[in-house]
């Protein structure tokens, strides 16, 4: 049979359960996968994501191609083996990333300040940019990002879009679409060609709806994907600004969705905003939540946690190791928590190389979260097995 | 018996052979310790040190004072209980800190440039300095020094000494050697203390032979050690700047000195110094050397290296991975090496982690360094035993 491909196992008005066969393992889903933006977990080497049972990863096509080169990643033969990492891989198109930089930051997409002709030009051919790495000019088009990723070799890879923000009109929103609708064709064509150089045999290809907040366009999408020979079905542009929201859009993007093909929601990674989502019958997410959270201190907790702190019912889905509440807390993050840092280390500890800026303080607590987020996704799968998932949302979640 | 003791098993005019029994286990001499300064080896956890089968971590009293604080750390259990690590401890004295902040960094003091008062002043009864972290006043004296160490629990602790630069004249080294040696006398008397509320029944006080590069200064602090009841001897101070006076001074330090005290030279880690520590006498070494090296992007490298690059005869001990020629190589650091890194990472990923600034690629090099000592450390145990040292200095060292 041709790789990869997806079997669902079962269709629940709560989430269905999969499996992503691919050429370098199988996925279970739903999944979450942890971003490996350049080709590492940031402080986390393969072998340790491998202990903790991480299914697989996903890599950055922007940041890989601007360093080292889609050829040195070619020559170690494939992202995985260049990264020491066995099991499946995905790249995105490198698209969020250039849009991103041209539309500025997140605050900057609130406060609705106009597109940085500096950083991007988007024309019909693609996205021009400069490098940030040395100020060199690109133009990233839709057959470059598929070149660069049959490159790189993931087992699967997106179409490059135009990710557009949340404070944009519906005309600015239909044109972007409706461009990244030709990019997606293009993109197709240019990965079914037999004689790319670095044509891969196993490699599926993702379609990424766009439409923003706007049900109409939303709804065109649908038609485009539905109608156009993609691997998977990517859900993409712009969410909304609330979970709310996003359950709303949500509802738009998979309305009339052919279902057969996996369905992977771009860039979500709050606990809440999965459980929506697996409920909705996405089957895949990913997002830097999880590992940038530990980073900066954040560790995920389970309600049990507030309930044992004494503390009044907390919406809250995390703690904050950084504060003083834990200079002597001489107890693991979780007790219940089989992860190796809650074995290992104790609260204050980890406060300690918090405060003292250790790496180490981060590292542990990124193993923590991806431990708790590969441990609530298995607890996922066998809710929707077991029809049980609403209560495997309290348990994670507390409501 | 009491411990912590000191058995010497074999002893050869090329290095000696013994074992420290401590409360928290066995260390094989001779022996190198990593500095895991403020509780950690930076971006590597005591999981992976053990792992590693590393003997013993060495953390730093100036650093843990300040942050998390002694109180801290002792209601977690000690050193090794707060930072998860189940082997021996060792904790210098906090003096080489606060002394290298006085006199400025090794530059600094290569152009002799006067000690900053801003920073340090140093009386009979101790040293006062400010807090780096919060400009707080403190004054470290030799018994507050071993107050915190107490505290902190290691299986073995230093007393307190001003760490003099190697441009000062004979008669300041003399002055702050007296000074020092008194130090070291109310240090020893502190710690015998029977009703210290922190006394542990079960550590070792080292001392720490002074006097720069001057010959009557290092025979009058051998005298001194001699005389007084120290569990082992530290050689400190000034040893010149190159390998030739390092050998020169060791000589100095080492003749007379009774040698049933282990003996452990402060601050040496390179390749080649170790080798003649080793073969002076030195049972224990520690350093920042290896670690700061891997987190750098350097590999210890063995000569057959070199031979296999097909380059010329390389006096050096380490390469670069930063380096362009590791762009697109794709073998690891070392093929023959066992070490996690070389079993899974190429010198192109390890190269490409450290242009990209991730993390992960520091925390794999100094794995890989971690590994190259301790199993360097053991073969040198090894020829002791098997009367081959020199042989295994050609073969680690090639010379």
């Amino acid at each position: 049979m041709q790789l990869p491909y997806f079997v669902l196992q079962k269709t629940t008005p709560y989430g269905r359960l999969g499996t992503l066969v691919t050429a370098h393992g199988n996925i279970s889903t739903p999944c979450f996968f942890f971003c490996a933006t350049k080709a590492t977990i940031k402080g986390i080497d393969a072998q340790a994501m491998e202990t903790l049972r991480t299914p697989v990863l996903l890599a950055n096509t922007y940041h890989l191609m601007l360093h080292p080169g889609p050829n040195v990643i070619a020559q170690a033969g494939g992202l995985g083996a260049f990264m020491g990492w066995r099991g499946p891989t995905y790249t995105d198109s490198g698209g969020y990333q250039i849009f991103s930089l041209g539309y500025g930051c997140v605050s900057q997409e609130i406060k609705g300040s106009p597109r940085s002709e500096r950083y991007l030009r988007i024309s019909e051919k693609g996205a021009e940019f400069f490098s940030y790495r040395d100020g060199t000019k690109w133009c990233l088009t839709p057959e470059l990002s598929i070149h660069v990723q049959q490159a790189l070799g993931a087992d699967c890879i997106f179409t490059l879009d135009e990710c557009t923000p949340y404070h944009i009109s519906y005309d600015q929103t239909r044109v972007a679409m409706e461009r990244s609708h030709r990019w997606a064709q293009r993109s197709l064509s240019e990965f079914l060609r037999e004689d790319a150089p670095y044509k891969k045999s196993y490699q599926g290809l993702y379609g990424i709806s766009q439409g923003g907040i706007y049900p109409q366009l939303r709804r065109t999408s649908v038609e485009f994907l539905n109608a156009t020979d993609f691997f998977g079905h990517g859900i993409g542009g712009s969410l909304g600004t609330t979970s709310k929201e996003m359950g709303e859009v949500l509802d738009m993007a998979l309305e009339g969705l052919c279902l057969n093909r996996p369905i992977h929601l771009l860039g979500i990674g709050k606990i809440e905003d999965i459980f929506d989502g697996v409920m909705k019958g996405i089957d895949t997410f990913d997002c830097v939540i999880p590992t940038r959270l530990g980073r900066h201190g954040g560790a995920l907790i389970m309600p049990h946690y507030w309930k044992s702190a004494q503390e009044s019912y907390h919406a809250r889905t995390s703690i904050n190791l950084l504060k003083s509440c834990f200079r002597n807390d001489h107890r693991p993050i979780d007790e219940s928590c089989l992860c190796p840092t809650c074995q290992r280390y104790t609260r204050a500890y980890l406060h300690h190389l918090m405060k003292s800026k250790e790496i180490t303080g981060g590292a542990c607590l990124t193993l923590h979260n991806v431990f708790f987020m590969n441990t609530m996704m298995a607890a996922i799968r066998e809710g929707i097995a077991a029809d049980s998932v609403a209560q495997v949302r309290t348990h994670w979640l507390g409501r």
